[in-house]
C-alpha cells in the first residue's frame, strides 16, 4: 500500500471549485485503496498572496501566477482546471499539447463549437481527461444509474429536473469580478442554463439517453446591474431562469427548469424518471436518500419508497461509515477522483470525459437557441 | 331557520362526479347556515334503473331518462350538468334559454369556440351560473389565494403546476364508452390537456392572473386501443401527456405539466408559486397543507413551513372540526355549493362562472394549438 | 334497496360529538349498502333551545331536554350517548335496563370499577353496543391491524405511540362548563389519560394484545384555574401530561405518551409498531398515509414506503372516490356507524364492546395509579 | 499561518471510532483557521499488521503495540482513548498520570464510580480533557443549543428522544471480540444504555440541564448468543433495548428509548423539545436540517418549518460549502477537534469535559438501577 504511485496534480484556480477539488485529493487515499496517490505540487493563481495561502492551506508544494508556467513544468502530470468558463478551452488545449492529463471544471465550454475544438485536441493528444460533473457520483444518483442499468425501470415515459436557487433576487447584487463572474455573461458564456442546467443536461444524459430536440424559454429578471470589474451600471447579458421541454431518443419527455429566482430554494437539484414499472425520485438537499415506487409491489402497501442511501452495499458506501451515518456534498469529488485514479490504473477513460461532456454543451446550445429563436431547436 | 329556502336541483349525469355533487347538496346545510337550501328533485339518466337506483341512494324524488324533459320541467331551478364534455355546450344552452341556472363540470366545452357560444347565451339568458373547478376551494389553496391578494409574496417570478397519474399505462384498457369516456377524443375532446391541466389552468389563472403565450408538447404514448362502443381496436386521438412553458401577464414565467403515464403517482396535482418575498407550494396528495416559505424570517430559523390547515381562521375551516383533523377530497364540493347558495343570496356571481371558465378553455385550446404547430402561440 | 329497515336513534348530548356522530348517521347509506338506516328520532339537551337548532340542523324529528324521557319513549331503537364522562354510566345502564341498544362515547367511565358495572348490567340486558373509540377506522390503521393479522409484520419487539397537543398551554384558560369539562376532573375523571391517551390504548389492545404492567409519570403544568362553574380560581385535579412504560403480553415493549403541553402539535396521535419483518407508522396529522418498512425487500432498495391510503382494495375505501383523493377525520364516525349497522343485521358485536372498552380502562386505571404510587402497577 | 504548533497525537485503537477521530486530524486545518495543527504521532494497536497498516493509511508516523508504551513516549501530548469501554479508565488514568492530554470515546466509563475516580484523577493532573460525545456538534444541534440559550422556546414542558437501530435482530450474531464488543457485557458495561442513551442523555442535559430521577425499563431480547472469544453459546448480559421517564431540575418531563430491535431504523437519533413558545426537532438520518415551530408566527401560516442548516451565519458553516450543501457524520468529529484546538490556544476547556461526561454516567447508572429494581431511582 505504501507503493503507490504519485499523480503530481497542477491546480490552476483557487475558488470555490479549488476547494472541492483540494478536499478530495486529500482525502481520497484515506478512504479509497487505490495504486495511485494525487500529489499537490503547485495552485496557480494570478494573486501570489492569494496562492501561497491557498497553497499554504491545502499542502501545495508550490505556486505560479501564470497558468503557462504551471503548464510547461515538467513535474505536472495532470491539470486542474477551476477558472471561469471563457478560459476553459485555452488552458485545456495548451495543458492537452503539452501532454497532460486534463479535469476540466463544468461547463467544458462557452459553446459546442468552443468545445468540439477542444475534444478534437484533446483526443489528438491522447491524454486522460475527464469533466467535474460531481452529482453522478451522489451514491443516490449513482444508485438511480445502477437501477435504471438493471431494467428495473422499464420503458421510459417521463424525465423530470429542476435546479431551483434564490441568490440573486435583488437587485443590488453586483455582476462580474472574482466573487460574482457567473454573472457576468462575458466570463461565464450563459447563466442558469451553463451554471445549472449543465447538471442536469449532464445527469439526464447519463441516466436516460441522448435529446433529439428541445423547445426552451428563457428570462433575465434584473436587466441591469452594476458591473465589478467596469464599475458601471450595466446590461445583464445572462439568464436568470430558463425551461426547457425535449424529446429523448428513448421516446421519452423531458422537462427541465432552472432559476436563481426561486425563493426558498437554496440549490435544489431534482430529478424524477417515470418508467413503466417503476419510478425514481431524488433531490440535492437530501443527497443521502432516493425516493423510489415500484409497481410490483402489493398494491397494499405500495408507495414511495424513502432509501437511506448510507448501506456498504449501496454505490461508493462501502468505503465510508455504517448505515445511517450520511456523507454530503464533498463526497461527490472524492469518488470522481477515486474513480479518476482507478481507472488511470487499469487504462480506462472516466466519465464523463470531454467528448461526453460536449453532448450536455450541444443541448445547452440547442436550449439557448431555441429561447431566441422562439422556435424548436434538433440537438 | 327553519324558514330555508329551496333550490330545486336538477343532476343531469350519475356518474363520478353526480355523486360528489349530490353529497355536497345533502351536506351542506349541516354545516353552513344559509338562506337557501338545495332540494334534490330529479336526477336524469339514460339508463332507467341506474337512475332509479342513483335517485333511491341519494333521495332525488324523480327521475328523467331525457335531458330535455328534465329542462322543461317548471319544478326545477338549477341544473346540474355532470354529463361527458361533448354534451356540455347543448345541455347549458338549452338550459339557459329554459331559464334555469346551471352548475357545469369542468371543463366548460370542447373547445373555445364552442365555450363562447355558451357564454353568449348564458350572459343573455341572465342566469347565475358556475363551473365546478372544485380545487380552488381546497382549503389550503383558498388560503395560498388569501395570501396572494394580501401581497404576501410580493412580485412572483415564478408558477409552476403538475398533474401525474399513472393509471392508463396499461395498452390493455379499453377507449370510450361509459367508464372511460376520458380517453375517447369524441366525447372527452382532448386527453389529460382538458381533464387535468384545465384544472391547474384554473387555479393558475385565479392565483397569478392571465396568462399571455404559451409553447407546449404532447404525447401519446399508446397510439391504438380497443373501443369500448365499436368493439374495434382503433387510434387514440387523445393527448397522453402534455407539458407547456408559458407567460403570465403580471411578467412571471409558467411551467405546466400533466401526464397519465407518471408511474407512481395516483393523483398527484402540485403548484407552486415562488415570490420576490414569499413561496407557496401545494400537493392534492395531502391536500390539508399548504407548505409556505417566508423570506423575512429570521435566516436563523428559516425554512418551508408546513402548514396543517385545519384551524378555525383559514378558508372554510371554522364550519368543520377542530385544529389537527383533517378534511378530504369531497368538501370542495361542499364549499363550491356554500359558496354558490350564498351568493345567490345576495345575488352575487359565484366564481369561476362560465365567462372565466371559457379563459381556461382559450388556454387549453392555445396548448394544443402550440402542440401541433410546435409553435409558440398567444391566447 | 328502498326497503331499508329504520334504526331509530336518539342522541343524548349535542356537542362537538353530537355533530360527529349526526353527521355519521346521515351519511352512511349514501355509501355503504345495508340493511339498516338510522333515523334521526329525537336529540337530548338540557338547554331546549340549542336542542331544538341542533335538531333542526341535522333533521332530528324531536327533542327532549331530560334524558330519562327519552330512553322511556318506545320509538327509540338505540341510543347515543355523547355527554360528558361522568353521567356514561347512569344514563348507559339506565338505557340497557329500557332494552336499548347503546353507541357511547369514549371513554368507557371515569374508572374501571364503575366500567364493570356498566358492563355487568349491559351484558345481563343482552342489547347491542359499542364505544366510539373511531381511529380503529381510519382506513390506514384499518389496515395496519389487517397486515398484522396477515403475520407481515412477524414477532412484535416494540410499540410505541403519542398523543401530542398543545391547546391548553395558556393559564388563561378557565376549566369546567359546557366547552371546558375537559379540563374539570370531576366531569372527565382525568385529564389527558382519559381523554386521548384511551385512544391510543384502545388502539394498541386491538392491534397488539393485552398490557401487563404499567410503569407512568403525570404532571399537572397548570395547577390552578378559574372555575367556569363557580367563578372561583380552583385545583385544577386532570393530568396536563402522562407518559407510561409497560409490557404487552406478546413479549414486546410499549412505551406511551400524551401531553397538552407540546408547542406545535394540534392532535399529533401517532403510533408505531416494530416487527421482525416489517414495521409500521401512522399519525393523525396526515391520517390518509401509512408508512411500511419491509425488511423482505431487496436491500438497495428497502426503505420506509408512503402508502397512500385511497385504493379500492384498502379498507374501507372502496365506498368513497378514487385513488389519489383522501377522505378525513370525519369517515371514520361514518365506518363505525356502518359496521354498527352491518353487525347488527348480522347478529354480531361490534367491537369495541364496552367489554373490550373496559380492557382500556383498566389500563388507564393502572397508569393513574402508578403515577400517583410511583410503582410499577399490573393490570 | 505556517507558524502552526504541532499538538502529537497518540491514537489507541483502530477501530471505527479511529478511523472517524484520525480524518478529523487530517482535515480540521484546511477548514479551521487555528494556532495549532494536529501531528499524528503514534496509532497503538495488539496487532502490529494491522497498527501498521492504519498507520500508513492515515499517515501515523509510528505505531505501539502497548499503550504504555505510548504513554511513555515524550513526543506525545495526547491521547486519544478508542479502545472498547473496560479499557477507558486505566489507559485514562494513567494518561494523565503522565500528564498528556486526554480525548476518549463515549461513553466516559462502564459506570459512574469509575468515572468519578477517573475525574478525580484527570483533574489532579490538571491535563485537558474532552470525551467524545459528537452530535453536539452536528450543526443542527449545534443550532437548537443556540435557540434554547436565546431563549426562544420559553419554559420547556417536554424533552423526548429516541435512538433506534435494527442491527442485532438476527439471533445468529455472536456476541463479543474485535467486531462486536459492543454486545459483550465485560467489553461494554451495558448494552443500549452505554452506547445510545448515553448519547441522547449527554445531548439533554446540554440543551435542557440536570436529570433529577427516572424510572426505566430494559429488555433482552435474545438471551443467548455464540460469544466470539469463547466459541460457546453464553448469556447475552447487556440490554437490547431500553426506555425511561424521568424529570429535569427545570421542571420539563423527559421521555427516552433505545433499541437495535427497531425494524427499519438504522441509527435514528431524534430528539423534540416543547417550549411554551417555540419547538425543535431533529434526526440523525437527515442531520442537516432542523425543525422549528415558533407559536409567535401569524397563525395562517404557522406551521413547523424545516430549516436547512448549510448557511454561512449557522453553527460552524462558515467553514465548509455554499446554502444549500450539505455536509455528514464525519464533520461532527471535525468540529470537535477544531473546539478542542481552539480551547487550547485560549486555555479553555472543551465541552463536554469528563466532569461532564460523568454526569451522563450517573443518570446512565440510575436507568440501569430503575430498570433492575424497578423503582424510581434518583441521579
Amino acid at each position: 500500500m505504501s507503493e503507490k504511485k504519485n499523480l503530481n496534480i497542477g491546480l490552476i484556480g483557487y475558488g470555490f471549485m479549488g476547494r472541492t477539488h483540494s478536499n478530495a485529493y486529500c482525502k481520497v487515499n484515506n478512504f479509497f485503496d487505490l495504486e495511485y496517490r494525487p500529489k499537490l505540487k503547485a495552485v496557480c493563481g494570478r494573486n501570489e498572496e492569494n496562492a501561497k495561502a491557498f497553497a499554504n492551506n491545502w499542502g501545495y508544494e508550490s505556486i505560479e501566477t501564470d497558468w503557462k508556467a504551471l503548464i510547461a513544468r515538467d513535474d505536472i502530470d495532470a491539470v486542474d482546471i477551476c477558472t471561469p468558463n471563457n478560459t476553459h478551452s485555452e488552458i485545456a488545449i495548451a495543458a492537452a499539447k503539452a501532454g497532460k492529463m486534463i479535469l476540466c471544471e463544468k461547463p467544458l465550454s462557452m459553446n459546442a463549437p468552443e468545445g468540439e475544438e477542444m475534444v478534437k485536441v484533446i483526443e489528438e493528444a491522447g491524454v486522460a481527461n475527464t469533466v467535474w460533473y460531481n452529482y453522478r457520483r451522489v451514491p443516490a444518483v449513482s444508485l438511480a444509474k445502477q437501477l435504471i442499468d438493471e431494467g428495473r425501470l422499464g420503458k421510459i415515459f417521463h424525465y423530470r429536473a429542476n435546479f431551483l436557487q434564490d441568490w440573486t433576487i435583488s437587485s443590488d447584487l453586483p455582476q462580474g469580478g472574482e466573487a460574482l463572474w457567473r454573472l457576468d455573461v462575458n466570463a461565464a458564456g450563459s447563466g442558469v442554463t451553463g451554471d445549472l442546467l449543465a447538471h442536469c443536461i449532464d445527469t439526464a444524459l447519463w441516466l436516460n439517453g441522448g435529446i433529439t430536440d428541445v423547445s426552451a424559454m428563457t428570462e433575465t429578471f434584473v436587466k441591469e446591474r452594476m458591473h465589478s470589474l467596469t464599475g458601471k451600471v450595466e446590461k445583464v447579458g445572462i439568464d436568470d431562469a430558463c425551461s426547457f421541454m425535449c424529446h429523448f431518443g428513448n421516446g421519452s419527455l423531458g422537462l427541465f427548469e432552472s432559476t436563481r429566482y426561486a425563493r426558498g430554494h437554496k440549490a435544489l437539484y431534482t430529478l424524477e424518471i417515470n418508467g413503466e414499472n417503476a419510478s425514481i425520485r431524488w433531490d440535492l438537499h437530501d443527497l443521502h436518500r432516493l425516493e423510489y415506487f415500484d409497481h410490483g409491489d402489493d398494491p397494499l402497501v405500495r408507495g414511495w419508497r424513502s432509501v437511506h442511501v448510507t448501506d456498504g452495499d449501496m454505490p461508493y458506501m462501502d468505503k465510508w461509515w455504517v448505515p445511517g451515518l450520511q456523507i454530503g456534498y464533498e463526497h461527490t469529488f472524492v469518488h470522481h477522483v477515486a474513480d479518476f485514479l482507478d481507472n488511470l490504473a487499469k487504462g480506462t477513460p472516466t466519465s464523463p470525459t470531454f467528448r461526453e461532456a460536449l453532448e450536455t454543451q450541444k443541448v445547452c446550445d440547442a436550449v439557448l437557441n431555441s429561447a431566441s429563436s422562439r422556435q424548436w431547436v434538433n440537438v
